[in-house]
């Protein structure tokens, strides 16, 4: 890329850290919220495939690292504020660790009050990670 | 409701906030991201109007009290961490107080280095809010 101008408005915040929200591409689909450093959006960019920051684990990763369901950027979007980060993908398998194409898979059912699955399962956790690992 | 078993599974970070991803439930579109602590939430569900914690102003707000652009709830989703929650709703008007439809109307141009506006103004945000009003 010939400037970084851009890359100046992102106000990330006192952790340098930026919320990316990612979108499907196609569908619309709202798949998960993860948080990007700066390096994380700059290797997002040059490889086109999402890298995050895990707060957890202190380091970059790259989505799909280990379950292969990479993301591939199509579009990225910027909020009026400059402090979060809009991402729309092309999303391989599912993008949640539980087996779900989104993590948002829990819907509130107000009267009854409790979180309800209405999210759709495309793999088996199990398979792709092995007992023990969680993501 | 008769139970609040449901909001014990929000997982409210250290400053007691929740990242609301906010989205239009017939479009898919998304419109913008605020911050709810736990009151905000039983408000938005009470109401069915969204509510938010505003960190600068520190103080809840209803998302369209000054300019009418209230957004009504639909559906409400938690994620497998249990840390965003995801809200589909019918938006009046647009969501961003620049005057967009949604607050993510700056598309990245990779090659050109530049965020470029691409999203759609709905309003005059000096005739909704005052020539000095920021929201």
């Amino acid at each position: 890329m010939r400037s970084v101008r851009w890359i100046k408005e992102i106000r990330f915040d006192e952790k340098g850290l930026v919320p990316a929200l990612i979108q499907d591409a196609r569908s619309k689909e709202l798949l998960m919220v993860a948080y990007m450093n700066e390096e994380a959006v700059r290797k997002t960019l040059s490889t086109g495939k999402t890298h995050f920051y895990s707060r957890s684990r202190k380091r970059m990763w790259l989505k799909g690292e280990t379950s292969g369901h990479i993301q591939r950027v199509r579009k990225i979007f910027l909020d009026c504020d400059g402090d979060a980060l809009l991402v729309q993908v092309s999303q391989a398998g599912g993008a949640c660790h539980e087996g779900y194409r989104s993590c948002f898979f829990r819907r509130l059912n107000a009267r009854a009050g409790r979180w309800r699955t209405a999210g759709r399962k495309v793999f088996d956790p199990k398979k792709v990670y092995g007992p023990s690992e969680s993501r």
